[in-house]
């Protein structure tokens, strides 16, 4: 499958008119890391993926954030305390569903090991846990994501990551094809700064048949018509990292735009569908030790705010397509089996030279 | 200009594959009607558009209802209590966004001409009140709607009604088009039962160039290059009806994919827009001087709720084109002027016979 | 009655042990001015109470604002921009609650007058106006509030101000005794730096007999025990005013804990009372004409917060009293009377030398 | 210590006028139960609490179910998928904040030995499990909580439970005081039917020198002056059961006024602090395996629902307050020391017979 495009850029499928950064990827965000671990044996087809914000510690220096839900048929965790405070002070973690508790577990034994002061002469950690149901292809039963895979996941961060059946994104299927992790960036200018929008998504959503490609093109589902009208299952799981300084409810409206990038791929965001949005910006670091009363900090006029939610909804759809494209058909437990979108396309889409 | 289509679908505009019902409006649920009141005079293009949603006093029996915002850059008015208590005691009102003072004292006034006890032996009445800003063709300063006029549009209320340049929808745009009202349904068919979800807009958000229709063509916008990335102005108001019984939960659940439809059409939910959604369903009415303490009801088994999903995001994009179609193009205040989508559409769109 | 005490604190009904601005009102927080017209006529007992954030063109300069409704069981205006875009543009206005439509189209008209701007080259305004319904003294359905007005409470806006039935308080009631507006502040030490949360109430609400004083005395209502147990009526509309930089999400945090205040006086937030918050700081004023791209600001040490949550709760609960022991007894519409609560308190509470 | 008073009502602590349920807990609505598991050793004062809606298949017939968050500083899981959704399907868990993770695992492996085919052939489930930090008597960082040990508390469910420190109520701290599990309920008489709605709590909030009781009377807390002013932490988990036939909207409201029962209490909701409800209604069951269109049910007449806020604010405060009394003093980790609150109180305090 070497002749096979890696990225969704490489397939023709690029979204909107606006640059995208040198690695159109989340890790274009100046220190975002991303590191996986991926579980393959038998029935098993799952793993981590984690996404560090910055190189420091996090729960010392903790970006401001917010999430958003479009869709709460899901299980992640940690959300209650991002919206009250507008941080995060963990890696954030992706994962199969019924593993958010062990990897709950894990980020916590990482916060204390690097922060012993927890829960003696400060507060606890909020982990921060977000997951796609991957039952089809794996099997979920087995609870097979451990403690050591999740900090694995964490360990191996770097700017460089597979993207397709990578770490949490192994089992994950997206409109009938074989789905899984993909990323894609925007470049942003402001008053002469170069900034980035990059979006890493866990994309495991989509009815068969109702995939449209940026042109317009509606992909015919790898499943039979009596599939079709299946309830749209699954999750989609959208991190989204910049740093243009931004305050919480701004970041909160930018993410909200990655349901834009949804719908365009031609989701509805279905009932059975968990599907929720992380954002952070590495632009404005409160520190979790400060002692003077008053924090100065710099917010996007919000004038300008537009050019985010447009580099939102185009990096988030870019992204699902990058899965599509990354990810090879798989072979999961008990013979599910999920093709590759490539395969569907090629005969209609464009060489690469 | 008789040889122009009238509705969306006469212009092959289409969306989806639902069924729609008979008069592809919001008018097909049984009992609601719409009225108009136009205003259109020098340097004036607004009025007020009204939604009834059943003939009986709305205060004595409430509809069910719930709202959803996507963008709140609005002024709409009469959000918080249907946010509280799930349930809508007035006619809804739209217009200009500098009315909507003047339609809240129209609607008080004739909600004490039909409950002569509000505000002596029972509660007061809570105005609905929607908006979009039509600045650019009428001259909003001039406050020109008048509580005679918002009279006029409900008792002129029918289940026949105009779509494009009617009532509200006088002076909007839309991706740089004349815009204004449009209507949509579709059929939805529960255990035997034949049901309805019906969408009317008033539209008037999108940049020029952004429009998409629903084969994926890219609408060249009528305006230069230079205007081509202009911020995203204006606003849409989406009003949903239905007969299905929904609890408010429910049915906020359906009108948020009213976002769908308009990310479909080429929108990113523009900063400077309020775009707003309220539904409605006469399939629960709530007594306001209901005596026993526990009240029966339906709800929808969630389990089926994916199809309101689907007809909801396909009304809804279909209901803006429906504007777009009927909208003749208008001239308005210092000689600023919107086309007609059709003229920019006919060249490559389809001719009806 | 010029024996009475003219505040709360002057009748020993002082809240928490923090300290008091100099003012012991909203207007500690310099620049805050409030203004009231007040109508009284034959049945007419109603009027409106306007506070302005500071000086200057609001429009051009925009405090930073939050609003939280604490029961949704009312009529208030303008509240979907401020939650989306953390601002406020226009005075605030207080007033009953079949006024709103008036109010509202006043401030447009004052919005646009000093901002010629608006709807033509630059958006439209969001007014904000509360409310509560005086239907019990007055005869609301009267609509006796005009324009003018309006207007005139906005004109005569001071840092001086009378409390109890001035302004919009002229017909509320509170507790089954006279209420009206109230106000307290407290004065608050940061780094250094002195600092003020102020509180304004429209007072509106409450069972007879259920008035807890900060003592713990329950303060037995003006009416027979059938009325006991009536519904809790009313609402109560809560303008706190800072100028400590707060972000909104933060400014958002401190408002909810009005409800401490409330809960306190022996409330538990009844199903028919539209109880809502709105908080404003004069210590981030975003500019509308703006045209960096990043804006400095500063905020919070969350950390801090806390004395803040206890000022508001503080300055709420004795805001209430405030209004009720400012506000004298009053005949109102149809021979209904409402007694001053200094009556009832007078043989157990302290006299004032 | 046997001579101390073994509940709230006991001391002489009773809140409001309205009936108590024959238990005055959460058990007295039919079905619910509640189990322990405690974990004392040397450093370890730790444990998980389980309430069980009804005795059977959660995952197969699920309750009718509101979250609302009063202050979210806090860890709990499972919340986004009842506020989508509106119901609960899993054993509600209570633990130290660190321990969450754990009992979630053991949730989802409960939820699959009743229902195989989860994550296989349909949806998966949604643990729920709420947490406070005992970090002050509890070594909060050795995990001591097992997936056994959620387990023993789920199988030791009872109608009849303990108070005061057991189960996760075992290390916790309320206003400087020993606190942990209180529980109370309300008798409400709807159209000749009697019906109940119960609160437990796991209270962990409170600065020392804050608390005041039912009577008016401020506690003295057990520390010095110089804590006086710390910042308040801990958390607070309120769980509300009732069989009133309840929409989850109308249940969201009645939880709300749990904050009403807090302030009276004489907290502020501090930053510190999770302070998060959780209500369900057994009145009103969802069947995951429903296959008619509509469901028929039934909901509260909403003009009644004010007794339902009354009970609430009053069943909270006094479940606290049954914690407090019910807790005898202990002695934590590293020589940390939480005296009983009646210790303080019996000098001013009821004598029992």
């Amino acid at each position: 499958m070497s002749e096979h495009p890696a990225r969704a850029r490489d397939a023709g499928l690029a979204c909107g008119d606006l640059p995208t950064g040198a690695l159109n990827g989340i890790t274009d965000v100046p220190g975002v890391r991303v590191g996986h671990r991926t579980l393959i044996a038998r029935n098993i087809r799952t793993g981590v993926t984690a996404v560090i914000p910055h190189a420091g510690n996090l729960y010392r220096k903790k970006p401001v954030a917010a999430v958003h839900v479009l869709n709460g048929f899901g299980k992640s965790a940690g959300l209650v305390q991002v919206e009250e405070l507008g941080t995060i002070e963990t890696p954030i973690l992706l994962t199969n569903t019924l593993s958010v508790g062990t990897c709950c577990t894990a980020l916590v034994r990482h916060a204390v090991e690097h922060n012993p002061d927890i829960g003696r002469r400060t507060a606890t950690a909020n982990p921060l846990v977000f997951e796609c149901n991957d039952g089809y292809l794996n099997d979920i039963q087995a609870l097979a994501v451990t403690e050591a895979d999740a900090r694995a996941a964490i360990d191996s961060a770097s700017p460089q990551f597979d993207v397709g059946s990578a770490g949490a994104g192994c089992g994950m299927s997206t409109f009938g094809f074989k789905g899984g992790i993909g990323t894609s960036s925007r470049r942003i200018d402001l008053d002469g700064g170069n900034y980035h929008l990059g979006v890493l998504v866990l994309s495991n959503f989509g009815r068969p048949g109702d995939l449209r490609l940026p042109d317009g093109r509606l992909i015919a589902g790898p499943e039979s018509p009596a599939d079709r009208k299946d309830t749209e299952k699954g999750s989609i799981i959208v991190i989204a990292a910049t740093d243009i300084p931004l305050s919480d409810r701004q970041l909160k409206r930018v993410i909200r735009r990655s349901g834009v990038g949804l719908a365009r791929l031609g989701s509805f965001w279905g009932h059975g569908s968990g599907d929720i949005a992380l954002g952070f910006t590495t632009g404005t670091i409160l520190s979790h030790d400060a002692t003077a009363a008053l924090v100065g900090c710099r917010i996007l006029n919000e004038n300008r705010i537009d050019q985010l939610f447009e580099a939102m909804a185009d990096a988030t759809q870019e992204a699902v397509l990058d899965a599509l494209v990354a990810a090879g058909s798989m072979e999961g437990r008990d013979g599910h089996h999920r093709p590759a979108m490539l395969d569907s396309l090629y005969p209609i889409g464009p060489v690469t030279s």
